[in-house]
């Protein structure tokens, strides 16, 4: 918390040091994120069980939606797209591996629930799909031939919302029983805690501020920074915007490993994904028409489209027979890390 | 049935109706195709359990078949592979998705026999991949070797035909117990109807003549008619050749869903694409040149090649765990949706 | 053993009958990888469980990194590159598409246990993918941007090695008891035999020397024997080569699949890919510094890169579910010769 009125220091009183500014930004959005994802959990638990469920999926991803969208007014789209990227693949191979790894660290073989881990990454998997396509279409397309992305686009935002829809309707629902397992474990997650909807209400508005704050500041920085330091925007947004955005998440899950509770973990690292691409990518298409410089479409670079696929893949494999143990962890974190390197070499 | 004698009208008194006319026969082929599926259901029937099942699995493509000999001799080679393409993903992606849909909207969870299932699923997968080698290994070429493409092409189809004879003994003959769910259930699936042996083949050879006149009909009108609307060869390849050769499997997998026949349905879906894959394509290259303007290869267009690869490792996932229902329906129909979106805009 | 007189005569006395020379040497590294390969297992068996399967995974593909050596050092960094790729590819293909084969002539179903296959094919997983990103990364890099292609190989080398320690001590301790089966069957391979520890160490220095002395004979007429027959220098090393450096491994599956013991069939195919891909390939890397002409990287060719993928997937499929028959391995077959095709037609 002590980085938050450093990044506001440094910002108005210290404005040329950059790299500083934007890394203090970003540890200091953390605890926030943190902050909003437990403000959310509180408000959703008094909801009952179906408003609350929506509550949670549709805000889970609010602190990445909130850099996102000041980024998207920047004109930063390559950094937006990044970090979508970015959140997908960090929330299946870096937040589930380092699950699978603390877990597997206590437990020599981890248990979850088969039909409700290959629903999950079934979602991911065909959400995965759905917003690679744009990006394959553009990469065999010919050169002069890239009238119509924004059309492609949209249409493809409105079908993964449809979807995003439909997948509530069936977890919260009409198949809510598959999710009942995870659903328990996160409301029983801080369950020892109980906060008044309206100290829940005042925390959350005055997270969502300060994010929103912090990101105008990290998005003013981080060119400069990027450069400063030598690394590509591309891997500025698919690693460090993304583990910060994902920093609550990850907390959770690996604690929800290290309990035992492997059907929450799971359900965080791939729920969390699987929003991402269904929910968040779409939304942000239809803002940007809205409130960004440039309209924003669905073509990921063939790099992001690759990680994205790759790590989908690799989740629904690992996910389908109902068994964890540590070294499955370290492949997912190995691939995480292997993929890092590939993009902090991919020029900017 | 109606559209037959429009059809066959306009052709011949309002030749500049092209658009008209190639709805009118693309519509009048639909129930032509049903009837001679039918017909050689009745004669497979009579003909006992080997043979039957050799007839069914070689002529339930016969009227895709006949469509593509057609376009292979009017020279509409991009047609051709288009619409294989279109079959091969429409059979997983829209005949298995519609299946889904409509039978999880009665049924919570439908079960089926996975080891059939997984069989399938994996015979599709590698021929998926076998028939998309040639398109990537294409495509990784330098622009002047492309010298040998046909040879390629010649001994991998001839692989292909290889694999699916072995495919028939596998599935009818040693191995047959694990698709008896399926051949019992598609036996009874019109069991209510008797034809005589003489109908049953009066019925198919009109019905193939009729195809065939309507397919030169379809295909003399495709290029103008696709102008006119404003749409890419490869899309009318793609989607709607491919949705109207494959409309008879796909009204009676969507009916067997509904009774909660998923092995026969399943078996509908996946079957059919192996199929093309396996027995389809190859014959059309071997085809091609005895009969063909110019000689057709197997390799693919880049967003023909992923979208097949895609539908089979999305079919293999879905149909891996034995359960369905209706949101991994409307997950294949979305991504069936995206790849028609796709193919859309990608320029003729 | 005849060829091993042959090939060196053929190399001093008639230098220029260069495909003679090659074929020879080729078939003269056979008996002798098979020998290396008992001698490690007689020395394995006396270590002890630990230190025993240490030496057999670490010297499996002993007679692969000899040829690969002598190949650096003699600057055919496509050479060695090829010839890992078709180690891997072989052994999942064409090495358990045989014992699937041969296997399910005798038995209608093999089973074999999934816990332990899905664990080795996870790895193969991640190992393939973990392979094929420098050459995805490479192939969508702008031209100009290739200066840390070096320093990338070496980061994810590293990566590599790391994870397979980690590999020994996930299968050799912490979970040993998941690969007992594999453990037994192997150590009872041949059990009827009993050398002395001298007698092994003696034999395994011999067959090292010679293998060693054959790869350079190997090596220097590999260029004019491509030439002669007509084949590129990538065919050679992917077919030729790599199924000579794994034909021991290649019969000791297929007996062990006929005696339906799967799981060491498995096991060794399995085992060996992920070695090539874990040890063997960023070994290389670190040793073309020490010893080569030039410093080698892990960009491998797309077509190389994608046969790694599909390899690996196909194999994560067919071995996920418990099951093998006689068409699975005629399948796995089938692709192994469809990427020969492709291969071989890929100009030098």
């Amino acid at each position: 918390m002590i980085f938050l009125p450093i990044a506001l220091y440094l910002e108005y009183f210290r404005p040329d040091a950059h790299t500083l500014i934007f890394f203090a930004s970003c540890i200091a959005i953390i605890p926030l994120a943190g902050l909003m994802g437990r403000a959310t959990e509180q408000i959703a638990n008094r909801a009952g069980e179906g408003i609350g469920g929506l509550l949670n999926a549709t805000f889970g991803n609010a602190a990445e939606l909130i850099i996102a969208i000041v980024a998207l007014r920047a004109g930063q789209i390559e950094i937006v797209k990044a970090s979508l990227t970015g959140s997908i693949i960090g929330n299946v191979l870096l937040v589930l591996g380092a699950s699978f790894l603390a877990g597997g660290l206590r437990y020599t073989i981890q248990e979850f629930n088969t039909i409700t881990a290959r629903a999950q990454a079934q979602m991911l998997l065909v959400s995965a799909i759905a917003v690679a396509i744009p990006g394959l279409f553009h990469a065999i397309r010919p050169v002069d031939a890239n009238a119509n992305e924004g059309t492609i686009s949209l249409i493809i935002a409105a079908l993964l919302i449809a979807l995003y829809i439909l997948s509530l309707i069936f977890a919260l629902r009409t198949h809510k029983h598959l999710f009942a397992g995870a659903h328990d474990a996160a409301s029983q997650a801080h369950a020892d805690e109980q906060w008044s909807l309206r100290r829940a209400l005042i925390i959350l508005g005055v997270a969502t501020v300060l994010i929103a704050w912090l990101s105008e500041i990290l998005v003013g920085s981080v060119e400069e920074a990027a450069t400063a330091i030598g690394m590509s925007k591309v891997f500025v947004g698919v690693i460090i915007v993304a583990v910060i955005g994902n920093a609550a998440e990850h907390s959770t899950a690996v604690i929800a490993a290290i309990r035992n509770r492997m059907d929450l973990s799971i359900g965080i690292a791939l729920g969390s994904s699987t929003q991402i691409a269904l929910f968040v990518a779409p939304l942000l298409v239809f803002l940007s028409y809205a409130i960004g410089k440039t309209p924003m479409n669905l073509s990921f670079t063939l790099g992001e489209t690759f990680a994205i696929l790759i790590g989908a893949l690799i989740t629904a494999h690992v996910t389908s027979d109902g068994h964890s143990n540590w070294f499955t962890g370290a492949l997912l974190l190995a691939l995480y890390s292997i993929l890092a390197v590939g993009f902090f070499h991919v020029p900017g």
